[in-house]
This record gives C-alpha cells, sequence and structure tokens, in this order.
C-alpha cells in the first residue's frame, strides 16, 4: 500500500496531512448523513472551512447536484490553490471528486471514505463521476485525490445492512487475486472479520492494480469482476423497485455467483470453486430475487457496460480463485443460462 | 511544432489521421454556422457517422449545452472506443472536448478549428471547458485531443472582423517569445500577414510552452499577458452590451496595451517598447471604449481570476519584446493608473 492512503485514526491524519500545505481555503462537502454522524468527527479539529451538504443517496448522483456543489465553492470564492475535503460513501467521494477535478479546470480534493464500500473501493483509483439519464457514472474523469484518509471508527455509524454490501468488494478482491486470503475469509463469518485487517488487503490490491493500468485500457479490468451482471441486476432492482432496492454489495454478490457460472460454462474454473463461491456468497448476501421475465432486460442491461466495445459484451471472468481474466466475449446465450443456473440455486 | 497538430488540406489529414485507427463510432459536434459553412467540407470524405449540431455563440458555452452533447452521444451508444470530431471555433473545441473527456470518463477527441482564434489558441494546449453562472471557463479539464487538424482554408469563412480577433494571439505569441517575429510583423498591415506561416509560428510556441508546464503550475501562465485585464474588460463589455461585445482578441488587444503600462510601470520594460506595443496595437485592434466610471468594475473582475493566489491579483507582463515573466503581483492601484493611461491615449 502506497502513501497515498493512510489508515489512521481520523483527527491525527488529517492534521498531519494539512500541515505541511498551504491551502489558500478548504471547503467539506458532506451528505446530510455524514454531516449529522461524521462531520462532527473532524470538524473541530478543521481549520476554517465551508461545508456544502447535499442530499443522500444515489438518486442525487446528478448534474444537478454538481452544480450545487460548483455553486458553493464558487460563492466560497475557492481559487485553484484550494482544497476540497469529502466526507461519505462512494456518491460523495465520486461526485465531490468530480466537482473538484473539473472546478478551474481542477483544484485538489481528498476522500474521507465513511462506508465500508468506500474505504475498500471507490475511495481508491482516481475514478470519479455521476450518473446521468439513468446510466451509472455515465460522465466523468479519472483522477487521484491527493490523499485518501480511512478511519475504521466510521465503520461504527453504518447500518449492519451497508457493512455487509461493503464486504461484497473485499471478497471480489480476495478472490480475483489472494486466494489464500479468500480461503482464509470463507471459514468465518461477517462478525468475526477483522476490518482494519481487510481495508488493508484491499486497498493494497487494488492501489496494485490501478498503479499498472489507472485508466482501465486492459488490466484494471478485473477489478469487475462480478460487475458487468451485478450492475445490470443492480439497475433492475433500481428501476423496478426504488425503495427496495438491491444495495451495490448486494447485486455484486449476485453478479459474482452468475459470473463464476459463466467462467465455469467456459471451463475457466472448475465444478469446486464455483460451489465454494455459490456458497460463500448465499450464507452472507442471500439471494436477489431475480424473475425469469427479467432474464432479457439484464441481457439488455449488460450492452451499456463501459467495458464493452461495439456490440460485444465483455466480461471479467475468474481463471481459479485468486487469479482473474478480462475481455472475456460473452454471448447473450452464455448471460441466460447463467441467470437460469442462479435463478435455479 | 510536434506531429500532434497537422496543418495540410482537411480532407487528406484526416483521412490519413483514420486510416490506422479503428474507432467503434464518430461523431461531429458543430454550431448551426459551421454546421453549414464548414461541415460540408469534410462531410463526405468521412465514415458512417453522427452530427450534433449546437446553438453558435459563447452565450451558449454553458452545463445545459453540454447536457444536449451528451444526451446525443448517449443517444448514439457511443462506447469508450468511439472518437469525437470538434468542427468550430474556440466554444465548440472548448465544449466538445469537455464532453468528450468526461463521457464515460474519457473519449478520443480530435479539434478541426476553423477560426483563426482556434488554430492559433484554443485548439492547442488541451485547455477544455466551459462558462459556469457567468464565469468564463470555470469549469474543465486539462485533456489533450489525439490530434488537432488545421487547414487555413477555413479562414475564408471568416467574417474579417473575426480574423483580426484572432491575430491578437499570434501577436501575443511573438511578443512573449519571439522578437524577430514581433518586429517583423509590425512592419505589415492585417491584409499582408502569411496565415499558414503564422499559424505554423504560433502553434510551435504554445507547443513549447505547454509542454514544459501542461497544467499551468508557472511557465504556461506566460501565455496570459494581455488575459488579466482583457478578461475583465471582455466581461465588463459583454455585461454591459451583449450585442455589441468586443470580440476575443480585441479585448486581449487592449489588454495587452493596458499590462504594458504595468510593465512599463514597474521598469520591466522599456519606453520605446511600450510605444510600439500602443501603436501597433491601436492601428490593428482600434481602441477600446472603457468609461473612467468602468474602471472600479474591471479592477474588481480581475479578482476571479484562475492564476490569482488568494487575494493577491498576479500578471504575466513583458521584461522585453520577446520575453515573458509570470506571477508578478499587481496593486488595484497599479491598475487603476494603468487604465487611466489606457484611456488618456
Amino acid at each position: 500500500m502506497d502513501d497515498s492512503v493512510v489508515i489512521n485514526p481520523i483527527v491525527s491524519s488529517l492534521e498531519r496531512f494539512l500541515e505541511n500545505k498551504n491551502y489558500s481555503k478548504l471547503i467539506v462537502i458532506t451528505d446530510t448523513n455524514t454531516r449529522k454522524y461524521c462531520y462532527n468527527l473532524v470538524k473541530s479539529n478543521l481549520p476554517k472551512h465551508s461545508v456544502v451538504s447535499v442530499p443522500v443517496g444515489e438518486t442525487h448522483k446528478t448534474l444537478a447536484t454538481c452544480e450545487q456543489i460548483w455553486e458553493a465553492m464558487t460563492q466560497a470564492e475557492l481559487d485553484r490553490h484550494a482544497l476540497v475535503i469529502n466526507i461519505g460513501g462512494g456518491v460523495i467521494g465520486d461526485m465531490g471528486g468530480f466537482c473538484a477535478a473539473t472546478y478551474k479546470r481542477g483544484i485538489d480534493f481528498i476522500q474521507i471514505p465513511t462506508t465500508l464500500l468506500a474505504q475498500v473501493d471507490a475511495s481508491v483509483g482516481g475514478k470519479l463521476g455521476i450518473d446521468f439519464r439513468g446510466f451509472k457514472n455515465h460522465l466523468g474523469v479519472f483522477q487521484q485525490p491527493v490523499r485518501v484518509l480511512i478511519d475504521p471508527v466510521f465503520l461504527e455509524t453504518l447500518p449492519p445492512r451497508e457493512l455487509r454490501s461493503g464486504f461484497a468488494e473485499v471478497v471480489k478482491h480476495c478472490l480475483i487475486a489472494d486466494a489464500d486470503k479468500w480461503h482464509e475469509i470463507r471459514e468465518k463469518d461477517l462478525e468475526r472479520q477483522k476490518w482494519p485487517d481487510l481495508i488493508a488487503h484491499s486497498v493494497a490490491i487494488k492501489q496494485a492494480i490501478v498503479a499498472q493500468d489507472p485508466t482501465e485500457k486492459g488490466l484494471r479490468k478485473v477489478l469487475n469482476f462480478g460487475h458487468t451482471l451485478g450492475h445490470a441486476v443492480e439497475t433492475l432492482f433500481l428501476r423496478k423497485a426504488p425503495k427496495e432496492r438491491l444495495l451495490h454489495g448486494e447485486a455484486i454478490a449476485a453478479g459474482m455467483v452468475m459470473e463464476s457460472y459463466l467462467a465455469y460454462q467456459k471451463k475457466m474454473i472448475d465444478r469446486q470453486t464455483l460451489e465454494q463461491v455459490e456458497e460463500f456468497m448465499f450464507s452472507v448476501f442471500g439471494k436477489a430475487d431475480v424473475q425469469p421475465s427479467e432474464v432479457e432486460t439484464i441481457v439488455s442491461l449488460t450492452r451499456q457496460d463501459k467495458k464493452n466495445r461495439g456490440n460485444e459484451v465483455r466480461f471479467s471472468l475468474l481463471t481459479a480463485a485468486g487469479s482473474c481474466a478480462h475481455d472475456v466475449a460473452v454471448s447473450p446465450a452464455e448471460m441466460r443460462k447463467a441467470l437460469q443456473y442462479y435463478m435455479g440455486l
């Protein structure tokens, strides 16, 4: 893990980060939740700053909310030497980072991720963006934050279901890059996992992959394991029942089972690996309620995936526990079969 | 001049650019003018493509117009391997480039600048952006186009006043970096200037400076000579009489005179250099009608300049014909004196 990410009590890591800097102004971006539950933990240790707080949730990860943020930055008269401090989950990190990266052609920002999902995934790797016309992360840029400050204490502010959702990305990192760790975590239930250790492990894996391919021309695509069908399932649930939507990790857990079946179908992994994935995912995340009538919608939703080239839908698929291939073309027929398999489990 | 910029007949340079590429889709962005006068010159030589045409002019360089463009890109189902072709002046290049650089976190784009201003300035250097709440280029990113294709034939589609406006940036490049060329061009009136030669000269100077400092941390700021007061004057005229606004080059010509006086005041250049600048600018561009009652507005508008740090307004000022310093702090009193001087000429 390089020193762009720090895992430490937030007050001291923030103080240490700021002590040799000479920022002209500071602005904090939160949502209404993190304003209430997380901002207070750092507020009194921050020098003079302004705060902009936006509505909570993915449905607000839009241009309209960005306009609110840019407006606040303009009102605060931020110049190019100002710092943006994003305190929140993936939505705040992605959107606040995007606003910083585009304000006066880009000013410094740091990420203080407050959910497990953001700590092990969204805050690392420099993918920023917002949704547009219902397409996830349709607009955005690649830009690294100047620092990511992670404090596991924020996990105490999380509902258990949110914690579990983030765990799906931890599992993904093990499955694509570390077989030993995969076998270690699948021996334990959620309550007995060691978060500080797992966060450091996930961040190190993600950083190593991103360093080799920052703008996802090739290798970085392995981080999308479980996400092609997973995103499609997530979008489907968002459309059919916005109030009872699947959390990102829950959808990705389903996606990892489906995509493990794709790999098995293509003889890339053996039956035992498939069964271990299935068993663990179901025991932790349960099963997503996908209906036979929804199969075609899911298949067609994969066509919007950013990894695709022309009309070909490309997946990142396991070649074993602990290793993953990318750019594997998968046909609609193969996807249908994987969805049938999942529904039949 | 490196090979990212090509000065050649557009049909052949476009064909040569595309011949070894494998873009999944092409989309052309124009405004209603360039759609009518410029797009036809390349249309029949382009493979299958879609076109999005937006309203003409700086007042449409906004998020609302970007939404139109992003919408068209989405409708055309562009993936990450698509190419955006911007055909137009600075507004289209800046805005179309910004839309490309943020669509799915960035896809390739090429610039086909059709005004002299865009050919010698806007299309080179990777500054992209749009206006926001009346502030020029307030939102944007730095991102290089994959190629800039310049064809002087487009200049024939330009009104003479637009051609003259672009010439101001040519003059600026000479003044900050090439004394010989400065003395060469000031011997000739506008009609006798050699455009293909001057375009290549300007592009080479700008490229050399940008290569040393792509994101304007230092040296690149010299390209802003004339622009601190020039932008303020441009904004003032835009606000007081949107229909009779000064063109960018006209405002920058005024800015170069005012800022040459600042340099003279600070004993950075001699009287003769100041007088040569004045004389040439007035003979080519005339004098901007700035009123004594507008001095304070102009001074306060310089506070929004992106080069500033905190409350200090910083200028790029000549140290001689052919060389320029950056980050020179200038007080409001000095600015007032320069404006008085300009009005008294």
